[in-house]
């Protein structure tokens, strides 16, 4: 994890209060791997503290209970990607470009924040706060769509292809790659270009 | 689902031995929709006989157990892929043609066999069968990546993005479908050739 990285107000507010920063931020890291193993359903406390050696109720130390650790992690998947859409490029410029700029950004996050955004992209929304992920999500989609809406408006998207059909399309290309990206991998640098060249100007060469 | 469609070898054999065709195929659909909808490893033979409206022995007459269950509909999901590689756009012609076949195809298939392959995408792995869908998708998918090779070493595929990416992310692009379509939604016709041209050319104007 990036120690630069702001972390939850769950989790500061723990730590400050009786640990190390790091623990809790650790904590979260365990609670989140086996969280994408398991499935959330299926992961208990007696999993999380067995996985993070430590006692259940050391770990009850730091955390209420395994949803407080769903909500963190999401939250640190969300907050990555809604801080996108305040940066300069995103909210200005032609559509086609913030779109572009959004796409490249969403990659880079996706990769820096893996386990958690793959956690987010798994929710099923059998819980409030799975609920809530769910929300926000369609939210950040919705977002999106209307920039791909304006830029078909603007004939700098094409036309041929329906606008909420294209934004889906272009979510679904970006959200797949947790199925398959692993850090470190050979490339892994080119891939957020290698993303925004195939979504925008697809898989055939330039003519 | 389609009558016409050949059923499992299992479901088949019940079906003659004690019933109608028809209950083994819809015992196969209420399965499918409770896995899909509750996870496989959630779902009990108690909630899929509730959910048929039959007592859990009536349900013990068709199949031995849930992962009966499981490997029919994971067959039928992966028969319907693996049936496309074997028609004749698929076999012969340009690299990049039939590739462009087979991702309209994929399209068309995943539309008409959705809960089915639905639940193909979710698998992760926890039992034999599972894993045995895995190998499967894993083998459709290299059949894919090496038709991507062929399309770019013969320059009908562009080169400025690795191919082994380019084919996952054509891939991931397919698959995403799953998360959003639902049948009967407008524009559902258009949906195979909107992705074509969305993989292929990209969402810019055609220049």
């Amino acid at each position: 994890m990036d120690p630069a990285r702001p972390r939850s107000r769950r989790a500061r507010g723990q730590a400050g209060a009786r640990r190390p920063v790091y623990d809790a931020a650790s904590l979260l890291a365990v609670a989140v791997a086996e969280f994408n193993t398991r499935g959330y359903d299926a992961t208990s406390m007696e999993d999380l503290s067995r996985a993070a050696g430590i006692t259940k109720s050391s770990f009850y130390h730091h955390v209420s209970g395994k949803e407080d650790l769903l909500r963190a992690a999401l939250e640190r998947a969300l907050d990555g990607l809604f801080a996108i859409l305040q940066e300069r490029h995103a909210r200005s410029g032609r559509p086609v470009d913030r779109l572009r700029y959004i796409v490249r950004r969403q990659v880079e996050v996706l990769q820096a924040e893996l386990p958690y955004v793959t956690l987010l992209l798994r929710v099923r929304g059998n819980t409030a706060t799975e609920r809530w992920a769910l929300e926000r999500r369609r939210s950040f989609d919705a977002t999106i769509a209307e920039l791909v809406r304006e830029a078909a408006a603007a004939g700098q998207v094409r036309a041929d292809v329906d606008s909420a059909v294209a934004a889906r399309l272009l979510s679904g290309t970006v959200n797949s790659i947790v199925e398959w990206y692993r850090p470190g991998r050979p490339g892994a640098g080119e891939l957020p270009e290698d993303v925004v060249r195939t979504v925008f100007e697809g898989v055939l060469p330039r003519g």
